[in-house]
């Protein structure tokens, strides 16, 4: 009984999400001990403290030294693992997409009805300006019938090279990774002076900020990127932070809103990424094999490929897109987050933008119905 | 073997932390599915979602009202269980101790001998200074043989009644929950604007931020403040949130060192508090028992008092004040985490101020070979 309602209830959307901390999963000793062998607690919660010991732990093959000093521009290759259940569970949480789920996602837009939404949607709409502009990229469509190498694309400017694309990335995610941590760090504030609960935000929020990090953590491996790029990143954090800051203290629904837009822009861009890739229009990645720091997140296959990456990459990028323009759609005071039991998969985050509130409503409800009914049966 | 090594190694200090929310304790499902048998894995994130739902759902009793919606003054109270199972999987993590822990923990003072750290000492000198002098507090030792009833001892200021008492806790706990939530943020920015790993600090910073949160959360429980009261914890949050930030961008050293000597404030004044309940000088406390929150927590007996809350509250201190004292000996640049991995418990926590940077090395070399030994046995 139990098995089965889970299979059919709970069961689907759980199996996307997957992993923590080292630290975390030895809560896996606790309630497990109430439920199954402990041989198997300790052999799972195992897996995971070693994956935290091959994470953070110093240099690759460095079981030899000892020092806890690791290269301060440490990048993913500096998780030396053995076998593939000890990946990646230093994270907060590792989204897992079936091949469906990846291909579920489409490119949509909300349309900006209150004041507050067409502020948030204009906001990004001049922040991509801006960045194109600074980056030199120019939206050109190729001509039909137009018979041009890749090079001649390349120089008349209607495609991207390999360098520009990862600029593009490695831009929009050390961007991208700022809204989750100040939304976390605002609720958490608000909580602390108020005396008041929090309904289940923050952890949604710090997972966004994480997921991020880590998109950002995957690509800075292809490259290391110009002391000019580095400064752009450091200038442009340097605002948005402050202005996103400033921004949530006084309308927290029109800052989700706007990183709703923002991650709209995300899936675009990915979206064109995987059509230039699949067109054979960026050579460098077509046969590029994904980074170790990736295939441990995603739970890839040991072959993956870059292109793999960018499909489970742009899937995170529309759960924010979907869970972001929800939250907007939310009372930010009182609320309880209906994302904070579950979420939807991606044929549902994929092919829909956000949960109007009373949808959310039902949703939450639907989820803890069903663990309820659960537990009564356990 | 498998067993065994983990029993003798790593078990001991694992079973002090447990827990997380929901979405992360379903990677028990991932990893679990390498070594165990579905049922056991599902039973177990089971427990963990039904957690949360319990956690972050509306009102106690309320499965006939779907709304989101809860009071925003929603206290710890909100939470609805059905079974031990089913507590407070919502959090990071769970410290729960064993009766030799509790008392194990001893007053410690770590000199201060670098510049730093004599600012930071003498910070925390005036900070506590400043607030006996605005909560009127005079530290007045009790004559030897004074014969006066608990009632002139009150009056003549030797002894705190229980509203003084939760006014000084609450205002501790809603300051001490910012330094971890300051120091993730901007390891989590820096990450993102260098385009470097983290190291595993993050989480640990994470996991003090939500610790000091839910002492707050726990306490206030016992009674709703004053306006006034509630303005100083405003005004306070504001001053030393921008001040930790600004001190923490110049020198993240100073600021652990920082929070080290706030927290050996605060493991004096809990066990100064311990003191007076058990010489039953808090007589409204003697008795009182633990807030559902706090058993849901630190997964304490059904029955448990106040007096057991404080004493495990007193332990979490102790941890942030080793944590942090060791972390201060550190290169914060370079350095791992040497506790992203495990903590030593309070037996050495609560008799030991910190780890120096070589100590803390060869913990970090430790765990990780116990680690890699079980790895390549399992």
């Amino acid at each position: 009984m139990l098995q089965h309602s889970l299979l059919v209830g709970v069961a689907p959307q759980i199996t996307r999400r997957v992993g923590y901390n080292a630290l975390v999963l030895s809560s896996v000793r606790l309630s497990a001990s109430r439920s199954f062998s402990s041989c198997a607690r300790r052999y799972n919660h195992l897996n995971d403290r070693q994956a935290t010991a091959a994470a953070v732990g110093p240099h690759k093959n460095d079981t030899s030294s000892p020092s806890l000093a690791v290269a301060a521009t440490n990048h993913g290759g500096d998780v030396s693992h053995q076998n593939p259940a000890h990946h990646g569970d230093w994270v907060l949480f590792h989204p897992v997409y079936t091949p469906e789920e990846l291909k579920a996602v489409e490119v949509l837009h909300r349309e900006a009805t209150c004041f507050s939404d067409k502020l948030a949607a204009n906001l990004v709409k001049i922040s991509r300006w801006g960045y194109d502009l600074v980056s030199g990229y120019k939206h050109k469509v190729i001509p039909p019938g137009a018979d041009m190498t890749l090079q001649q694309l390349r120089k008349e400017g209607y495609v991207l090279d390999e360098k520009q694309w990862l600029e593009r990335i490695l831009f929009l995610e050390s961007i991208a990774g700022v809204p989750g941590m100040v939304a976390a760090t605002l609720r958490h504030l608000q909580s602390l002076r108020l005396m008041r609960r929090d309904n289940g935000w923050i952890h949604t929020c710090l997972e966004e900020a994480e997921n991020e990090r880590m998109h950002l953590m995957t690509f800075m491996t292809l490259r290391n990127p110009s002391i000019f790029f580095r400064a752009m990143i450091l200038g442009a954090q340097g605002v948005f932070y402050n202005m996103f800051f400033l921004s949530y203290l006084i309308s927290p629904r029109a800052c989700h809103r706007f990183v709703g837009y923002l991650e709209e822009e995300a899936v675009l861009t990915y979206t064109k990424c995987i059509k230039e890739v699949e067109a054979g229009r960026v050579p460098e990645w077509s046969d590029m094999p994904a980074p170790q720091i990736a295939i441990d997140y995603w739970r890839l296959e040991p072959n993956a490929k870059l292109l793999d990456v960018i499909y489970a990459v742009r899937s995170d990028e529309t759960t924010h897109r979907f869970v972001n323009h929800s939250l907007a759609n939310l009372d930010v005071k009182t609320d309880v987050n209906p994302f904070a039991l579950q979420e939807p998969d991606m044929h549902i985050k994929g092919k829909k933008i956000a949960f109007e509130r009373p949808e959310a409503e039902q949703y939450f409800k639907e989820t803890r119905h069903i663990l309820q009914k659960i537990s009564a049966e356990s």
